[in-house]
């Protein structure tokens, strides 16, 4: 049984923590474009942002930031312009952007973040910008939480949210998190942004390090079009207003708040690749057996990536031979005779071998996957081991549909 | 000036080679399914195969046979059945599909290779291919490469073929190919298949050598959808009978035929990519000021790869936003402020900013890309500066239009 239980209240679920989203018209469509998430006392902030050479202002930003001194009290997060490929501006508008939420908070700007998604090469609308962040720091409230995560999206159909409960020397802890990001083919609009606030006290070195796996279990364990953005960011704050013991080391607080972090993200990353435009389902792919973790991690990616197992898995076509294909073809060595896959329960390949099994019922297994509303689509289950080696690791993405391609089609005729 | 000239005749082009194609019966479309390229003499052999740790029996035939001795006569090539994931009995097909050749042929069954295509875990039909081989055998002609072209496809539109003469030592020199290889999305039978001949005289090592580069700046360059297969294969023969002597080390003449061979290469792999499902235009990256080759090759390939690139393409999208970004991705380190970005010779980015540019012009432009007729699609240039290295790299692929995800979507539902 999990430590923890899932509670209402998503970023501003944790003690001392307020939000707010408004609609300050940065972006054409005139729905929410701008979210603030404020600790009300310094917190320690870890961060962990795109691998791209290409990256936003506000990364580069972020990035001085956190490494110059980890605390923080604030991120502000505008949707509409990634100013990405924006040079010297850009950068000016990241740091102004900073300076007035530092100025509407009468704090110092150092301990600002900032984030932004939209369009790549458009710098944000300052004028509209500078208009928005008093009003934004004004309706702050402590459950604000929802109108933030309506304020980070671009082309998501749902805002994304979840908050855990945990107890830590008898004393409850929480997390909560919103996130966004969705597109596959949308204008230069698939940045996935995450947020996440906890109100346990921490050492800064042990809440890098655990952000940092949490993010290896989770947001990067998602594909949806396999592209990388300029913007991607996961900015996590841990204030202590829980007043428990400050966890400076490993041990089993540590643990069990390290589980409830990496459950987090996991359900927020989830929820991105479920939101995966035109998608029917949710796919995991459970890899176990491996040399290690990240090698079972980087097949159950590459299956979960893949445009054949994808397209196998719209058509509800129990198709073992492209989940076999794509994990031989992820980079990590194995034995194909090893090699054992399973769809939901029905064992399809073991030794490396074709087995009969009912085709009906898993196409029907397959089918149940989707029975479910929009966006509640149940999960489709991959299982796939490939040895006897201890390491394992799950991956998650959506089917490539028609409906999908449709989206993208009309969208650019 | 190019050193060689375009001639025809395909894999039969240069001296001493037959081929045949026959159907068989393997395939349930009753169209062409097997396939014979023939060698007069010993020919050296060399071959580049699928990296995926699922191969097919046949890919494990040809390694373990050129790894004993790389000569051989004859490539014999099924298709309809991959015979891959098909275990010992797999193996033992592919063992007897040669036997049968060499007995048909009266030769040593190790100078035959084997080839297959079609679906994953389906053993090859060996009653119809043991009722093929003699009728194949007999059916072997000095211009039979159209034939054999037509027997190797499975959901290609086209058939791909090519050949080219050179002079070395005042003498005729000729190389031809044939691939096979085109699906996206679709029923397993996405495997890529090249068979090369050569009449020159030449070292097996270097000859290996030479195949091995050319299949990188080709082959390893194009990307449909990104799955590679467990079949993948090129199948390179030079027989001697051009006459010309014998080329054993590296010079003028080693280089003029790698050239050539690579020119060969390059052309096939190039037919794949615009043969990819529902493709509207060919796109080609060419990526320059890289610290090395493989570097420059990688940007290329991932640019070439995106699905937002290739989506904006199909669109008719100037979005050079995406491109910056694909690039950004490719794991290769450079600084963005040394970018430049040029869509056919529209200068959209440079030191990392975009510029103004005439965008009708430059949508007009992408339009013209599509204006030939299908398949004789011209193609759309994508150039990518990254810094002032010598490395560089071009990458081949197609877009990703309506009517591919439309065929994909009917033939799911």
């Amino acid at each position: 049984m999990a430590d923890w239980q899932e509670i209402p209240g998503g970023v501003t679920a944790p003690k001392g923590f307020k939000a707010s989203g408004i609609t300050a018209g940065l972006k054409p469509s005139g729905t929410p474009d701008l979210a603030l998430i404020v600790s009300e006392v310094d917190a320690i902030a870890a961060g962990v942002f795109t691998t791209s050479q290409v990256k936003a202002a506000c990364v580069d930003y972020c990035r001085q930031r956190l490494q110059a001194k980890p605390t923080a009290r604030a991120i502000l997060c505008n949707a509409g312009q990634a100013n990405a490929a924006t040079g010297a501006q850009g950068w000016a508008d990241a740091v102004e952007s900073a300076q007035l939420v530092a100025q509407s908070l009468g704090i110092s700007p150092e301990l600002i973040l900032v984030a932004s998604t939209g369009v790549i090469g458009q710098r944000i609308k300052m004028d509209q910008l500078r208009a928005g962040v008093p009003k934004l720091v004004e309706t702050l409230s402590e459950d604000g939480s929802d109108a933030a995560a309506k304020a980070i999206v671009t082309t998501d159909l749902v805002t994304k949210s979840i908050a855990l409960e945990l107890t830590l020397d008898h004393r409850p802890v929480r997390i909560g998190g919103i996130c966004k990001g969705s597109g596959m083919i949308h204008p230069n609009m698939a940045t996935m942004l995450g947020f996440v606030t906890c109100d346990a006290a921490i050492s800064p070195h042990l809440w890098q390090q655990m952000v940092s796996r949490a993010a290896d279990k989770s947001f990067n364990q998602i594909t949806v079009d396999g592209d990388t953005s300029t913007n991607d960011s996961l900015i996590a704050l841990a204030n202590g207003e829980s007043r428990t013991p400050a966890i400076t080391d490993l041990g089993d607080d540590a643990e069990k708040l390290e589980a409830a972090l990496t459950e987090v993200c996991i359900h927020l990353a989830k929820a991105i690749a479920r939101d995966g435009e035109g998608a029917t389902c949710l796919i995991e792919v459970r890899v176990s057996g491996a040399p290690d973790d990240e090698s079972a991690r980087k097949i159950a990616r590459t299956v979960a990536g893949s445009s054949l197992v994808k397209s196998a898995i719209f058509g509800r076509d129990p198709n073992w031979g492209r989940i076999a294909a794509a994990a031989g073809r992820a980079g990590v060595p194995f034995d194909p005779e090893n090699l054992r896959v399973q769809l939901g329960d029905f064992l399809m390949m073991e030794q490396g071998q074709p087995l009969p099994f009912d085709r009906p019922a898993a196409s029907h297994y397959m089918k149940q996957a989707s029975a479910g509303e929009y966006l509640k689509a149940d999960t489709l289950l991959i299982s796939i081991s490939i040895g006897n080696g201890s390491g394992s690791g799950s991956a998650w993405g959506c089917d490539l549909s028609y409906d999908y391609v449709k989206i993208n089609a009309e969208y650019t005729t």
